[in-house]
């Protein structure tokens, strides 16, 4: 069994985390770290795994552990790093940001599995990336290897209130989120940077604006991203170049039917949307953001880490409702 | 003109005051206070009367307004009336829970017009009723003014996410509100006390248990209640005495047909569906938490105070949907 | 008093007239024409209005209303206008698209009263705009007078379910919606041609793509639209264009705040925000699809007609929450 | 492998069936029958299985299955056995409520494992219970079991949309379901029969009113449940019970703590909360309606049919927001 550990346990990636190991056949939760927490039953914070476990949050580390993941806030985990050791042995999933861009990764490889398998299946240290980032790198990623990314990329893209975290705030308020929409950081959003860094290592020449438009929607868990380009290559040919990319990965469809954000809910899965309306090139790519854009993810890698078939723990019931 | 003081401006209920006063013909908020937000535009915090008002919260009062209300926490009004004064002729609303009680009243009437109307319009002081007793009072007055409560009376109530107030707190969260359902304080809500009050002014011998069920429900606005008894009096009967009760106040409408809670919400009326099941008397009554149950109660009580129809400026459109 | 008929009774657009005109101090209705109704109750529809109205939906028309409102499925108005004569007095304002472009528009004014003022009060028959096209052409407009419409604008807009229709449909099924998102009719929706028509009355030699993503939201009532372009005028010289565009306009407000949906919801308003990224000039337009995207632009062009100040009837508290 | 036919395929609990079997070890969809949809992709209409299956919809059966699920409306099971013949050793499980009453039952035995194990284990057809029946009974089974109902039963409970089935409805229609709140069937509904049945199987003289209002909830999944009862028993003494009772039963879990819906959503799995308040005993209880409430139930009930261990397949990861 891969004894797990869960640095940053009160937070909504970390139970995740903890709902997918449970059910996972090769791995187990070794120890779940929390300072605020630390002595409470897990259960406390994460009540949905009330008789599944006795687990209590720990204020202190096994460094024997043979994974660690890290869900601290952006921008905490080197810090967490150059405080914690951990045996030689350990491998570590970084679910911040602090790794993902190469000028920060050190030894961290980029844990898109859909890019970089091969790279994930010989790394030490994984850095997972970003909810939008996954979405909108699996929904281009094909074009990129074909060097067809020629035009500006435009992108509107709508999460679920997850997205902010568990610490509430007033745009996380129910009487506030209910029935509402917004949008933030437009143009500006951090994951633009390893969006950019993943189209050129398959298209070195790309250097074509990326436009984002991220919103805030009124659902709990999700992403719903469309994107366009102008290009003149048949949808066809697309459609057939998507799917070829996409045969042997085994939680990435792509289909030219219409889609919704439920069908991906409470699942590994990211399912794509291929159009073509005159010379625009429409993509739609839905996730779930806590799952294939973040716990589910560092599973995916975790299991290629540890030589195990990519999907172990990973065939999850859909939501859909 | 009135001319109205709101302090506690920054809170749900202070801002539905605000919408209302903006529209309503004879009143006007001369100023509105709140030491956290003094000096910023109000429309920082109700971003939807941008373009409507251009007023600014403040930290100073002006004692000579026509009426003040008090938005405050429960437990602090009474402490702000201690340390501030007003000129002898300004009348007081307060929306909280200081002075429902006879035993905690001083000189206030407790504020539901169709209870104490004869009263309101004599009054100086209100205090205004709380939400979940608004609904179940005016759910039960005609059974109590016919001495008809002559058993345990069983109530289930559930309550939008505004009715636990703006500050951010993890069951106000969005991921965790949406789609979920919980209640509280089962049988020991504080409103059971003005509850049995006003019940026991119309019926004095009423001694029966008032069994309630508050429930967190996973909506913005709108108190939705039903409520059981056992007599033996005809639905045809017990249906006369409510729309008696009822025929001379404007806000409320009692019917035999079924009803739903988006028949009241962003309105000050309350609805009420009686229905005779075997022995049971069963009784719907559906209110907005915010109007009927605090600021449209509040206006209500403000034009009874003044002389004014007690419809001035509370002649809403329904939200519906 | 202005006698109004409304045509098509049972829809969402019907009933919000209902519950405008209700209100409006200068106006009342006179029939409410269904046939699939005819002989029920107007509350039996329309529940929120119990103890409010007693009206009966009706089989036959008044011909000798002020004016008629159709709320009639798309391309069902012509029809009905065949089959049907009022009075050479009477007013006709049409909720659908029949008349909508000026090919088909026989003697309709477009009525967009932040367009076309002054058509509108001179005119005896009027093509309300669609919900969607109200949004974008307000986001738009001052761009276009100032013929400053010189590049591509992409839009992204979300509505809500209301937008569909009272009719179920599996994609208004709660829980298909809930919590879900999806496009429909991705650049070619109907509301382009009526946006390209009124940008070109005020940019005659506007001839760029509009690329037009509409979305179905999670939410009942709105539409939140972002649209972008590339331009090199500055920001401040661009708000100070929409503010005079604006500024004796009542029920619009440019801004440059950050905004959300629920601003303006259950109101007749329209808040734009204007922001500059770059070489992008960013615009967010929120409205209420049923009033100001129907209904209440309905009773705004209705109050133009007849001489009455815009705002009659309509200074609606917001729901916001 | 067990081969699984689904009658009623287009349906929720068809879709849920065809989600969990496609994940469970030891069986496989053999067929999915539905004469609307035949020949098309199941797909096409639980659009999320996308990339996990190429079933197409046929209405043909296969007589000679293991087990076959009915997923029929109310009534229509019956009429579908006496035109169809299956194998001689192919087990049915009926989710309609057509077997569930002794009186109507034959040779179906009722499929409530934790009441009903030993008999479910050498049953060949089963009656599924339904979805509020199952959060009732298992709230009130171990009072039952110890002869302690003793008093009227008073229970309120909500159910998500997905409750009221696939086809579009007045009262399923998001504009009117979402924020919404209402009841219905108050005090009749259909499965207070089972529900006595049960209890009366533990406490043959059980005879007091269950007095049970059913509302619909503004969520798609779950159901929340709260019931009380008179008693003198200690809380200790009952919690003792309740945990005794359920101590084998895997998908059970009673506790003292507040609970709430979303921590048994997309799950197997009932947790019950035990309060006493005064002389009241208040018990809390939530399921997801569809899983424990009907398709997990159904797999739970296969796996006992077939020597499995309970759990097989349905160690589902939570939805939990």
């Amino acid at each position: 069994m891969i004894k797990a550990g869960i640095i940053g346990g009160s937070g909504y990636t970390a139970g995740e985390l903890m709902r997918l190991i449970q059910n996972h056949p090769k791995a187990t939760v070794d120890f779940i770290y929390s300072t605020t927490n630390a002595g409470k039953p897990v259960t406390d914070i994460h009540q949905d795994l009330l008789g599944d476990t006795d687990l209590i949050f720990t204020d202190t580390i096994n460094p024997d552990v043979n994974i660690v993941f890290l869900c601290l806030g952006h921008g905490q985990s080197k810090d967490f790093l150059e405080k914690h050791s951990f045996a030689s042995h350990t491998r570590i999933i970084d679910l911040g940001n602090d790794f993902r861009l190469k000028q920060d990764a050190d030894s961290f490889v980029y844990g898109l599995p859909e890019l970089n398998r091969k790279e994930i299946k010989a790394a030490k240290y994984i850095a997972n990336p970003g909810c939008f980032a996954t979405a909108i790198q699996l929904a281009l990623l094909p074009l990129a290897q074909n060097s067809q990314l020629t035009d500006t990329i435009h992108i509107n893209a709508t999460t679920g209130s997850t997205g902010a975290g568990v610490k509430p705030s007033a745009t996380s308020h129910h009487s506030w989120r209910n029935n509402n929409m917004s949008h933030y950081k437009a143009f500006e959003h951090q994951h633009l940077g390893e969006i950019r860094q993943s189209l050129m290592q398959l298209q070195s020449d790309f250097n074509h604006e990326i436009l984002l438009i991220p919103n805030r929607g009124d659902f709990t868990r999700g992403i719903f991203a469309t994107l366009y380009m102008k290009t003149d290559i048949p949808l066809a040919t697309i459609t057939e170049q998507y799917q070829t990319y996409y045969q042997d990965h085994p939680f990435v469809v792509a289909t030219t039917e219409n889609i919704h954000l439920k069908q991906v809910v409470q699942t590994n899965k990211c399912i794509i949307s291929l159009e073509k309306k005159g010379d625009y090139f429409l993509i739609t790519a839905v996730i779930d953001n806590l799952i294939k854009g973040a716990s589910g993810q560092a599973i995916q890698n975790m299991n290629l880490m540890f030589g195990l078939d990519e999907k172990t723990g990973l065939q999850l019931k859909s939501g859909n409702f």
